[in-house]
């Protein structure tokens, strides 16, 4: 059987103020922004930098993805008001997003949501809940350029 | 200059009970114990899932970090006490861990730890303070195959 998940593919952080995240990562990490977009469906803009496998090849890099909430009633909005900044999610990359989500919720595992939606840079993304997976709020990735 | 940051490693997830929580990612994603260890030093019983990178050729995988505390003092006792199970921490790979602390150190990021210390899988590691990194408890990881 071929690995259900092929790769940590990013983690996800809440951040009230994402010109201010991005420049923290840039000045203590050297990390650079690949893609910024704001997703009204899901309420945040995000941005994306890439923590480059020097060992790997030319894979798909991990990534940070740093969520700003469009506004307090927005998920992350909740999250961050809730929480606080920090940690939100883990996206764990896939070959095939419709089979995954077959196989994972026929394990009895929730599925926030039921058919891929858009997602960062492209990708075919769904949210599994993070009340069946020990607290962790778990997406899947199926990229563009397949993983 | 070479990235600071050379990859994801790993991500730190808060458990009750590793056995149920090993269990679970078995039976949802299909993924194996790759190591198991106690760390007195820092509290946790641990175990390392590796989620194997199908594209990336024969490089260190990326983890999931399954911990659960020796106790109820324990930082991870406290964390599970405070939010409950969970995203914890995000570990990334470093060349030299040495240089990188020095570097961080040098932007004003407090380090948790000023040393390297003994992590997971007999690499080096340090942490870097949350309240510094936008909530994110950061640690770096200098694995014993250089990553």
């Amino acid at each position: 059987m071929l690995p259900l998940l092929t790769r940590i593919d990013h983690v996800g952080i809440a951040c009230r103020d994402l010109r201010l995240a991005i420049d923290m990562y840039r000045e203590t990490f050297g990390l650079g922004v690949v893609s910024l977009e704001e997703n009204e469906e899901q309420g945040v803009r995000e941005a994306m930098l890439a923590v480059e496998d020097a060992t790997a090849g030319p894979g798909r890099p991990g990534y940070i993805q740093l969520l700003e909430p469009l506004g307090p009633d927005t998920p992350v909005g909740k999250f961050i008001a809730r929480r606080g900044e920090g940690l939100h999610h883990v996206g764990y990359g896939v070959a095939d997003i419709g089979q995954a989500l077959a196989s994972i919720g026929g394990t009895g595992i929730r599925l926030i949501d039921e058919r891929p939606r858009h997602g960062s840079m492209g990708a075919a993304i769904a949210f599994l809940h993070p009340g069946d997976l020990g607290g962790v709020l778990t997406e899947l990735v199926q990229a563009v350029v397949p993983t």
